[in-house]
């Protein structure tokens, strides 16, 4: 079953990149004036560990960051590089989260922006930092030094595939997208690259998605749009409910596609936005896809809450029970499970309000069971791709969450792992 | 390593029978004018699933329930009957959980207590009704009838053992214990059974618990007694988070020791409610100890806590971290997953206030990690018992969680079930 569907993950990434205009165009380095490179530097033992971006000239820049409270020392810096009016490179490292490793991590990341700035020619605060592996152990700085003088002279405008690479943990797929859109008139790309295992990766599954676009705009409405659209993509996938230290989306635009400057609220605001979603829904289904032992794509979708507070509530409950999940695993048609979760969710729910259904089949309708046939019920079950909808029967509100089973696989490597 | 842990489990039920005065007086027949049976009546295929305990004389009755919103029938029922004065029974059938079942079930859960009472010559107020099993299936009220007629023939003061086992599910070890003590110089007996293999059965594990006692006690002072160590107790293990619709901790104190009535706040009650915690943690421990798959029973300590239940939501949070339960089950010294649970638990923490013990060792200090031996550490995580302590340097609040690790046998329990 895992085969079955890393194919269609597979198929997936196979049709996104015939969307862009050009093979090698794709990922980071679809959009016009960015190159990027992917080495492997020594931080891991040979696979690749250390990734660059670079815009030719300065771009503006937006972020969305993990809200765990241990934030990694490059989340910090980041933070603060943020907020400068350019942005001009992404450093990125596998292998070590750079997290919990107190005033000497914080230097590093640092040192990190600092190397690239230098070799770049531009001002450290132009760098943004990012890292993921292990938690609490420092980074081995000179290996890293060594790593950032030898990436500099690897980045190509053909780059993205082994930036993609180089920023992986366990994932099995390279996670890389681009598309193509009009926007007055002007012909816009926007790309992007990501890594992560759902949020389950042994060394504590950081979740990190680098985004790059030629258009023109105004950096208010980049972030505007990055942050709602990040609320229905990567806001919406779980696999286990963990909240990495490192997570950190980064959207970089540097208008060399000779667009009029987009605007907050604008009609081509509407149509960025929705190619911004287009891009991160794609790489944020490959995440789930790519979880961790998973071998089911699962989309739940809670219909008529109270409010939208309710609705992730009820869906996030349903998509991180571990009974849930094994049932799925398992092609178990024990649908009370989810009825159960519903109740549970601290939610304020009547019961015999609740409609849900599992694929085509309506299981439970106001408080009583429904008839139907456990073997067509068990068929569906055994779809790569399920379906789980759950009518509250409360208010207008809905929410979207994509999530996998869970397979004494994902045991096997997150048990398996030895530091 | 799983048959390590279900050893030491056997032990201590071994221990805790020798504490009891007679071989056959423990459990729920330990205490004066306690009868109990236990028959396989048919719900289940060729296992005990229906059990009964009965007072000789009336009885008073204190009872906890699930906060689950989605209630099975017997649940409603009981609440409802448990509001009269006196108590006689409590008739309990595994196989099946009569929940989601509409208006249907809820017939059959008051049906199970009329006939009992009919048999019985007593009230069907005067009987508690408890279920456990799948979810949104009706009860097989033929079999169950049946089983009724022939389960009150076999009443006897040695059939705790018998209604131990016919409420088990998934279970591995029979859960019973007694204690004796005096109160006001006369001798009390007070003991239990249980089932639940952790929160985490295939048919939504419910937790159910049965307490008799001799001791004369206003209803008062027993339902205080009872919601108190409840908290400290069963409310104390988690195995997966997962929340069952059919959970009830169920008291009948008989008054036949012929003691001085325990009133609320007395000394007697102090004494009381003690001796009510000793079995109500040895029998929570035995649940935790025969949670599905597990290996490792594993003590969480968080202290310095703002308030009890910032304390309760970091512990618990850490409980049921799928990446800390697994670097357990692993034995892999990976705290830094520790560290970011604390973080993303929603609670307030300052982490440069944290510190992290596992064992003995010290790991993190005041946002540093603290240099340790590795090899130590591992030896520490290959233990059957292992303890992590979490201080959070802000108050004076604790909270303490038992729980287990994740083993791949968890999920191969759970998605193998096939209802």
């Amino acid at each position: 079953m895992g085969r079955k569907v890393r194919a269609v993950a597979m198929k997936d990434t196979a049709d996104s990149v015939q969307r862009s205009a050009f093979r090698k165009k794709t990922g980071v380095t679809a959009a016009k004036g960015f190159q990027a490179a992917g080495i492997a530097c020594g931080i891991k033992k040979k696979r690749k560990d250390l990734a660059l971006i670079y815009s030719e000239v300065p771009a503006v820049a937006a972020a969305v960051f993990t809200r765990n409270q241990l934030q990694a020392a490059p989340v910090l810096v980041t933070k603060e590089h943020i907020r400068s009016d350019a942005a001009r490179a992404i450093i990125a490292n596998s292998g070590n989260a750079n997290c919990a490793t107190g005033k000497k991590g914080f230097a590093d990341a640092r040192q990190m922006a600092s190397e690239c700035a230098g070799l770049l020619g531009i001002q450290p605060r132009e760098v943004l930092v990012a890292s993921t592996g292990v938690i609490g152990r420092p980074l081995p700085m000179k290996t890293v030094t060594q790593g950032i003088e030898a990436i500099v002279r690897n980045l190509s405008s053909q780059g993205s595939r082994s930036a993609a690479e180089a920023i992986l943990t366990t994932d099995h797929i390279v996670k890389e997208t681009a598309i193509q859109f009009s926007v007055g008139g002007q012909e816009i790309s926007l790309g992007g690259i990501a890594k992560g295992a759902g949020m389950i990766a042994p060394e504590m599954a950081t979740m990190l998605c680098f985004i790059t676009t030629d258009a023109k705009i105004a950096r208010p409405a980049l972030q505007r749009a990055l942050s709602q659209v990040t609320e229905t993509t990567f806001n919406a996938i779980t696999i286990d409910g963990e909240m990495s230290t490192n997570d950190m989306v980064l959207v970089m635009a540097n208008g060399k596609a000779g667009n009029p400057a987009i605007q907050s609220g604008s009609a081509a605001y509407q149509k960025f936005a929705a190619g911004l979603g287009q891009v991160m829904e794609e790489l944020a289904k490959m995440m789930v896809r790519d979880g961790e032992g998973a071998t089911k794509f699962v989309e739940i979708n809670v219909t008529s809450a109270k409010n939208r507070g309710d609705a992730k509530e009820v869906a996030h409950r349903i998509a991180n029970s571990l009974l849930v999940k094994t049932m799925l695993h398992g092609a178990d048609p024990n649908w009370g499970r989810i009825a159960a979760c519903i109740g549970s969710s601290g939610v304020g729910v009547r019961m015999n309000r609740v409609e849900i259904t599992i694929g085509t089949i309506l299981v439970f309708l106001k408080g009583e069971p429904v008839e139907h046939s456990r073997e067509e019920l068990k068929q569906i079950l055994r779809n790569p791709e399920i379906q789980i909808g759950v009518d509250l029967g409360e208010g207008r509100s809905i929410a979207r969450v994509w999530t996998t089973d869970l397979s004494a696989e994902y045991v096997k490597i997150n048990a398996g792992y030895t530091t």
